[in-house]
């Protein structure tokens, strides 16, 4: 396992393989527009998502709101959308994984056009969380995320295998991701399974790790 | 000119062409839902268009709010997508006419999925304004705009014979037409062109006829 430190000091990736340039540059600049908002919103900030992370007109109000990160994420673009009979977020959490990545590449890149190259996005995609199908996303597929704006993933993994194979395709194409702990016993496992306090510290330090 | 009167004395089509018993159908059983709407609203009624109109968790909540008629239009959708650098309606109604009439028929689909078959449902499609470059719509597309499960089209046509080319082409697939009259000096010209109220009254009668 090599190691690479960023020129940023709170900036780290573990793995096997290196990150190219391009990579480090757009994980920096992504880190530094969180922190940015952390800074604007006096040491703390909102993300804003759902209709004001997906739709464009709501994203411009979000921001004009002085929101500066957002998050479009595939079960709500299903129900903006009125795709397979959903009509509430739990039936959208069941058939999520049927949206198309070409889908939700158009709502990070129309949302990346309307509101600028300030604000931070980070996306959920069919694949990023722990699907009813298995939905596996290539290298190529991280790029095209980049590619349409995104600055980070968020992702719903519930390993820790998982989690690490994502981080590491997800670090190549330059995207930031922010993962999640959750308790077993939630209607959807949206995270790293943890159900009192000291597994939360543990689960955080593995992830971490 | 041949003239055909359905069974419901409110609706007539006046043209050289014959409508199915399909398209009788369906235009009575639309005029019936705006009927309904009038009737349970207390002898008016309120059409519910931008978000309200075109995504489907909002129709869904405008429909809960009571609202019996939805509008999905084209340069709204425009919006909500990012699409060609438009950053409000003005800009919009510039580029509206690029949207593909498959993004609208998705849109349509979703919505009347949202919301059931009681709801109205009267769409705006690309070439159904009078837009910067000529979109020529088919007999085809407005079969698919009617599969795709909307009951009418507005039309902001802004002569008498591009209105009643529409209107046969769409009575034929059993859609609604709703038609405007516009001030010749609107910013965007959005309908039948009439300064006055004499002139309003007169172009009312001539898309009568």
């Amino acid at each position: 396992m090599k190691e690479e430190i960023s020129p940023f000091g709170n900036l780290y990736v573990k793995g096997t393989f290196r990150l190219s340039f391009f990579a480090f540059q757009q994980l920096s600049g992504a880190l530094q527009k969180v922190w940015n908002a952390v800074d604007i919103h006096g040491g703390t900030t909102l993300l804003s998502t759902g209709l004001t992370g997906d739709d464009a007109r709501m994203a411009r109000a979000a921001v004009a709101a002085r929101a500066r990160l957002l998050e479009p994420n595939h079960p709500a673009v299903v129900l903006a959308r009125g795709l397979y009979g959903a009509k509430d977020m739990h039936a959208a959490e069941a058939v999520r994984h049927r949206l198309s990545l070409d889908e939700m590449l158009k709502v990070i890149s129309g949302v990346r056009s309307a509101v600028g190259e300030e604000i931070f996005i980070t996306v959920g995609v069919p694949g990023g969380f722990t699907e009813k199908q298995p939905i596996i996303l290539e290298d190529e597929d991280f790029y095209n995320i980049a590619r349409a704006g995104a600055d980070g993933l968020y992702t719903h993994k519930t390993t820790l295998e998982d989690l690490e194979e994502w981080v590491t395709k997800a670090h190549k194409s330059g995207l930031l991701v922010d993962a999640y702990i959750a308790h077993p016993d939630d209607k959807h496992l949206l995270g790293i399974p943890a159900r009192t306090p000291e597994e939360v510290g543990e689960a955080a330090q593995a992830i971490e790790q």
